[in-house]
């Protein structure tokens, strides 16, 4: 699915239903991530006009997705706070070379697939969780990431040919798969 | 004004004036950095509530201005570009203490400060500018950029008292009076 490699595992949706609370904060860190992420990328290439129409409305998007997670987690009485992050964007972005043009594909690349990772894990949540509120709201996100990860894959071929990155999005959803395959011990949406 | 204890030169007027097209570009840089600053903000300060909301608002409101700076750019057929930053956002950042909760205080100050000389000089431009629509187009902005410094300096309150905050204020509007005093000799929005 999206290009990725890998299906979730049984370990990892286990690991979850019984963390919800736990899953929701790292969701909301997750929200604001993303948009951080694209936020940087525009200030990056700020001189691709495409990248800063695109990356402003993933900023929109995902801060307002921010928001509902926030409302949320209110509404249920759980108190958003910091947490200590798994090891799945640290070690993606050690894959990203430092040399340009490289840089930029590797960039939107590792952001489309945080982004095709968490629209498949929304859909797994939508159809396993018990809590039917919870399910229709992943139900709702996954539309959106969908689409992300299509523009982010999109947007690397202003680098690149579409060749190149075809073939280093293959080797870096390769990599991927290796990642979350490993798990984490503490339960978060890419553990 | 807004807390500021100079007025603009009448140098920087003139600097300004007989270079409106390096200008605009540097303030579609400066609508970036303000977006980009407030999503660090709220980064920094996850857990504050009030404050995540007030840094999506003034995100979402910088980046839409920095569209339409950069659709101005394109219609007088300049090329938006990169360019060497003057002096002012660094020294002024230089004065931020590394300590919490001063720090959320002196950035959040800071913040406020680079909104009112915003304000100030857009107000000076729109009065002094030649060419109508860019006259029209700054007094637009002196509205919202009004209001970002009230909000910066309301958020700060959340850290410490009124009373400190009010004095840390007076302290730095001093010490940004003595930077956009000394000047560049780029032609900036804060030269």
């Amino acid at each position: 699915m999206l290009s990725l490699q890998s299906v979730s595992s049984q370990r990892w949706l286990a690991q979850a239903a019984s963390h919800l609370d736990e899953i929701l904060i790292d969701h909301a860190h997750c929200e604001h991530k993303a948009a951080a992420t694209a936020m940087s990328l525009l200030g990056a290439y700020i001189e691709n006009r495409q990248l800063c129409v695109e990356m402003t409305r993933i900023v929109q998007e995902e801060l307002e997705h921010f928001h509902l997670v926030l409302d949320l987690l209110e509404r249920r009485g759980i108190r958003f706070r910091k947490q200590p992050p798994g090891h799945y964007g640290r070690e993606l972005n050690q894959l990203v070379s430092r040399n340009e043009p490289q840089r930029a594909v590797d960039r939107l690349l590792v952001a489309s697939l945080i982004e095709a990772r968490s629209c498949e894990r929304f859909s797994l949540l939508a159809k396993h969780v018990d809590d039917s509120e919870l399910a229709d709201f992943y139900a709702s996100l996954f539309e959106s990431e969908a689409r992300h990860h299509t523009t982010y894959v999109k947007l690397a071929k202003d680098f690149m040919s579409e060749a190149l990155v075809k073939r280093r999005l293959n080797e870096l959803a390769t990599a991927e798969a290796t990642i979350i395959a490993t798990g984490h011990h503490l339960p978060r949406m890419h553990s």
